[in-house]
């Protein structure tokens, strides 16, 4: 036991075990005592460094419980085969999905899940947070209720009473860390072996995270109308996710009379819903926003689900479900003990943007930028008129194009590709993909400057036409 | 329809459809046109009020998709029942849970969930707060990685590393927001009709969790080194949900054997994993912290969680999950495309902080605030020696009570209320009540002052001896 000469600094601030324990873990970890080697006894280390014998016990006890050594009883402590404990991997490089995206050189990008950030008011979100962090508010740094707080609850039910037609109370509201997450959070609510009834095409995110739930999830026609009620009833599912008020992809309004037939076919029977996804209600450029459907939903059927991801920035995760009354009971028994997904201090400054008006000034402002946007991609593609037929437009931040001239999706994407320009497949949104109508694609027109879209245009005149 | 006078104003900015659908949507509202009245045919109103015909169609084309007003084939437009349409339910008072904890005036609260906040480094997260947002960072407010921001992950492997002996990679790193989100997030990935295995005491809100998830949970024994690896085995389960470095509540410290046992079952058959909870390892007050289960795992079946939210404040809705490499290749198939719940200016602003020592020099300071309180508590609580015992010290926020002299756990609360001082019950903390030790009672000391707590146990003398 020669090898292990210790030389203990008694007036070091550092305890006398812990400088015993870091020396003899540092020869175990640079090799010098190798696996298997056998520590001197605690009484006999005591009496070579002279210092109390607790002292070597306590040592020995970390390494012990560090895994550095082991303790054979009446045989000692022996030193363990560390070789490969603190290996770290080799990091790997990053994200493969954003190197794939990046491969294809793209000037002009029609993303239809894009956002306008130019317009984004950062000075007044810097100058909200500043006075929400003022004061040394402790009170903003504990966890808060696990719907979300009281004041930004009512503030969203007045919001949405004025501007969607939504009647609720804020017992009802469920605030949470993005759509994602409430959806997740609604199935453990509503229980395993549930089945979703979807619209198709429809927003395949939603319903890949109810498959992932292990849900049965089983898809329906779409009509001029929206989703088809006898194709529901027919379906055996106990469940719809709707977007009423302007569907996602093709841009369906459902009139009044679906509506019912809807709601109806919800009350036909005990513990059927319907999941109003009103994810982009609040742009809509002719007529006024249709309201939504749950301020139809007199018998409780109606779950309202909306954002604020879409209509501030994607980076703001806070989205919201509105329960119906009776759900709310059951939300209490399941749930309440989930602690909320978003922070105090973000909650406090989202709902200081609602109450102070900024939020509906911005709303305002980009309802007239998306608005322009689609007038000049409108008029722009008046060009190619001759091939093309557009769907889905004065509403949300995208339109539908309908190749007239026999093109099928896959050739415009690769000939506008090959033009610098992005344009986005409609059969993704299919579950049925030989259901898919040939021949039409998706462009979204929120991120892309005025005079980009008629640069945009002109490249795919050359790729098209 | 004389009723319907209507003054439309050509020069308003208000388009002339939108006032006439405004007129009559508020006659409707106000009950001057009733249920079932039909309106005037499009033709002959827009000649009673010179108005183009496509103003006229416009407006009823609105009221109808509101469902104010229903279109019946060939016979026209008539005012449909909307008494209760915009119905808004009476406001309920504020959440229940809340009331009944203010029901009892406490004055000193031993909570063992409580956080120390008074030492929170405001002006520093503050300042943090203020540069991340400093310049108009389109790029912060755009929707982030799903797993977490690449620089976040990063900045956590190198602290578990160092803090922790954790092995992990960046990819292995899921960030979310909070602990329920994230065991959550992961009973997805591991998918339906598993079976855990849980320590008896132990976090209760984890096991409601699974069993909301439609998990079997079961619980097996702790004796002083843990888990009971034989009573895991017998078990059946697949999963074991442990907290190695400091059991809740008990506060055991698994030694290097016990771990090794543990991860031996957990090789023995594939697909079985370890949740490995390390919710409170940087508050040790003896001996150095004891690194996690995770760093010794080689076989990949360690699945870590930490979280901020206890280290920093609760209201930094920030966890996160290292994966084992296996399991990062099933979390890129099932939830890569779930958007992350954490904004990536929190995200940026928690990096930072830890980046710039700003974490550790929290930590170090919260280590001693806590150690301070805590040999104090355990300094005053001498007094009460005659009768009850101390366990589970030296770690985390909280000590355990076992009363010598019989007293019942109920009792010692409800005396200890009357003297307003809260303590609480460690059955709480049993899935199965029969086998609750009798008579103990946890103690947190994070919330209280050092002054209180003096106070504290002053009347916890008049209550119990």
């Amino acid at each position: 036991m020669n090898e292990l000469t210790i030389h203990l600094d008694q007036k070091s601030k550092k305890p006398m075990y812990e400088q015993l324990y870091e020396y003899i873990k540092q020869d175990i970890q640079q090799g010098r005592l190798g696996a298997g080697t056998r520590l001197p006894a605690s009484r006999a280390l005591s009496q070579y460094l002279d210092v109390s014998r607790s002292t070597v016990d306590l040592a020995y006890e970390q390494l012990v419980s560090e895994g550095y050594v082991e303790s054979m009883a009446r045989r000692g402590y022996y030193v363990c085969q560390i070789g490969s404990l603190y290996r770290l991997p080799v990091r790997q490089a990053k994200g493969t999905e954003r190197e794939i995206a990046d491969q294809d050189p793209c000037r002009y990008d029609f993303s239809p899940s894009g956002i306008d950030l130019d317009s984004f008011p950062y000075g007044v979100w810097r100058k909200i947070t500043r006075n929400t962090l003022i004061d040394d508010k402790k009170d903003l740094f504990q966890l808060g209720d696990p719907k979300g707080e009281w004041q930004l609850r009512e503030t969203i039910c007045d919001y949405l009473h004025q501007a969607r037609g939504v009647n609720c109370a804020p017992e009802q509201v469920v605030v949470g860390a993005g759509n994602d997450y409430l959806l997740l959070l609604l199935s453990v609510l509503l229980g395993n072996g549930r089945h979703v009834v979807m619209e198709n095409p429809t927003y395949q995110h939603a319903r890949r995270i109810f498959q992932q739930r292990g849900y049965q999830v089983s898809t329906v026609e779409l009509d001029a109308h929206g989703m088809s009620v006898e194709g529901l009833g027919k379906s055996g599912g106990d469940m719809a996710y709707v977007m009423p008020s302007h569907q996602f992809p093709l841009g369906v309004v459902m009139p009044v009379k679906r509506r019912q037939e809807l709601l109806s076919w919800a009350s036909e029977k005990e513990g059927r819903y319907i999941i109003e996804d009103d994810y982009d209600s609040e742009f809509r450029y002719k007529g006024k926003p249709i309201p939504a459907l749950q301020g139809s939903d007199k018998e409780g059927r109606v779950i309202y689900l909306g954002t604020f991801s879409r209509s501030i920035a994607p980076a703001i995760r806070i989205s919201y479900l509105v329960l119906p009354v009776p759900l709310t009971s059951l939300w209490e028994e399941r749930l309440s003990r989930f602690s909320s997904t978003v922070s105090r201090i973000d909650q406090t400054i989202l709902d200081h943007f609602i109450k102070e008006g900024c939020y509906e000034r911005h709303l305002n402002r980009m309802r007239a930028i998306y608005s322009r946007k689609h007038d000049i991609l409108l008029a722009r593609m008046k060009s190619l008129s001759s091939i093309c037929r557009i769907h889905g437009e004065y509403a949300g931040v995208h339109i539908l194009v309908e190749f007239t001239n026999g093109m099928t999706e896959e050739d415009a994407i690769k000939r506008a590709g090959k033009q610098g320009v992005r344009v986005y497949p409609l059969s993704a949104y299919y579950c049925d993909r030989q259901k898919t109508p040939r021949g039409q694609v998706l462009m979204g027109y929120a991120v892309l400057k005025e005079q980009e879209i008629g640069e945009a245009v002109k490249c795919l005149e050359k790729a098209w036409l």
